[in-house]
């Protein structure tokens, strides 16, 4: 695809869509030649010294810097444990880096910190180095944090965004949009009913349950920015498969669906943190569902759809009335600074 | 040391000082409880999977974007690269983070990436995972850039702070305080009679042909922010050894002394891009200095000084006239956003 006429960075390069990708396609790539390996996957994966590693990284400058559910520390831990998890991995070392932009509350960075710490504590995994760098008062927003992470990759496994096949069951491990609505109800001081919390968690427990019973899952990748449609327009392109959703299979919360109705937004297209959407053959979708559903992050795991040869490369959904509709990827931003 | 009593953060909180000290053992390690592990050092080292990894990040956010002898886009990988090699390992795999101010040109965003690209060539490093965020207009500085980078440590090699002993004789690559002084003059407008350019580079090649005739060496690291007093500092107060430098050893290239002279700097204090300090016992200095000046990057080495079991803790220099005087870490920052 061709780089949008912009002469300028616009919020859209940084929405997770197609604008972002043309980014990656047209400046990052050429400039990396072929030193840039990950390709499409939420992390890179790769041999050092005899182990099989996954190695990922994400910046976050989310805004509120709290929010019901987490924070921008919980963020940082979480998206990048999620990353390797994505690859099979199990998220062992990150590293840290925050620019603290100069006049911010030392009180908000330590609870930051503090949060931080916790969420690895509960990852499991451990911040190995760090840095901190500060700028004047007018060129940052507060706290920006950007975490990097590696982990160990166990034989056998091979998951990857290329690997889906028709027949492949479609899974999703709950319900989807929570984040992006939660950060936006405070945002804009809307209230849709009750609270809405982020789901922000780390899935590096739930793939290990998964991998247990079926070590074969084909595809794993968690729909943060873009949300679930652009993550299964990913994969159904990286694959060369179709992809038909079941639209009343779509686990969307009461309050979320709220949400989605009074800012205009399509929850397909909404981040979430602590959700992920695997791809498995069809031997495997009930065992993979059943042991999902054992760990508290899969409890409300539910199949969405399947692989198909027909429409290669496109996501469809079936509506309510018997019609299909494509779920196309989102050019631009919905939603800024979500992550 | 207490936290300085400040409510919010000030720009000598990363300045790389007595104040980002204190920001990192009151703020970071209490909240990263016992997971910090890199203490001291430029990176971590951990073993994973068999393998004996150095891990390290850092966060660019030098102003101007460009200057004479690099960009933040050359920094970002020498950076990184360097705090790998002060562990003994050969970088091999970046992480790259992008957070762009809405706004900023597209063409600087290439040329960027165009630079960071070809600096990973030149050191033999791929980059090979990233991500893009991008913030509004007026909440960020055009472009910041984080690394974050693995590599593998041979094995025998034992390279940390904690290693320099009393009799132990104190190398410095080449000419200090340069890209410091290299930034402030395009900064500030100024000329100090000819243009210095920054010595930005990669030094996992020297550290690589040190290595070869002297595997022991006992301490490296590469004096960037709160420049050679402050990485000499930090090793004395590691090892518990007292440092005693002889003043006109300290190699400062006239237009470079000048640019000091002219803004009150001393070069001790002003960061450097591209050298390295090596602790080495007495036995291999000669082996380690002409190895060292058989190398691009180490042409200008020279003994500087050497570990005493005085003063423990602390760095003095040799004045000219026969007296000495007290090199101690700086506080704050001398020089804001110099990478």
């Amino acid at each position: 695809m061709p780089l949008r006429d912009s002469p300028t960075v616009v919020m859209g390069h940084g929405g997770g869509g197609q604008m972002s990708a043309e980014l990656v396609e047209h400046i990052f790539v050429p400039a990396f030649a072929n030193t840039v390996l990950s390709g499409l996957a939420d992390s890179a994966v790769v041999s050092l010294g005899g182990a099989k590693l996954a190695f990922s990284t994400d910046s976050f400058v989310v805004r509120p810097l709290f929010f019901p559910g987490g924070s921008i520390g919980d963020l940082a831990v979480n998206g990048t444990v999620n990353d390797l998890a994505m690859s099979g991995a199990q998220a062992a070392y990150l590293s840290c880096g925050f620019i603290l932009e100069e006049g911010t509350e030392l009180q908000v960075v330590g609870e930051i910190a503090q949060r931080l710490g916790r969420a690895a504590k509960r990852a499991g995994v451990s911040v190995l180095t760090g840095d901190t760098k500060v700028v004047d008062a007018g060129h940052g927003d507060g706290v920006f944090v950007n975490t990097a992470g590696i982990g160990l990759i166990p034989d056998g496994i091979d998951i990857r965004p290329q690997r889906a096949q028709p027949g492949d069951v479609v899974i999703v491990s709950g319900a989807i949009a929570v984040h992006g609505i939660a950060i936006m109800s405070v945002r804009e001081g809307l209230e849709f009913g009750i609270e809405i919390q982020s789901d922000c968690a780390p899935l590096n427990g739930l793939v290990q349950t998964m991998l247990a019973v079926a070590p074969d899952v084909h595809v794993l990748r968690d729909p943060t920015r873009g949300g679930l449609a652009t993550s299964l327009n990913e994969i159904a392109q990286a694959s060369g498969v179709g992809i038909e959703l079941t639209e009343r299979l779509l686990p969307v919360p009461e309050a979320v669906a709220n949400g989605c109705s009074v800012l205009g937004l399509d929850p397909l297209y909404v981040a979430n943190e602590g959700k992920l959407v695997a791809i498995v053959a069809p031997s495997d979708a009930d065992a993979t569902l059943a042991a999902m559903r054992t760990h508290p992050y899969g409890a409300e795991a539910v199949a969405i759809g399947t692989c198909v040869e027909a429409h290669a490369g496109m996501v469809v959904t079936r509506t309510g009335l018997g019609g299909t509709r494509v779920v196309d990827t989102p050019i631009g931003e919905q939603l800024p600074r979500i992550c």
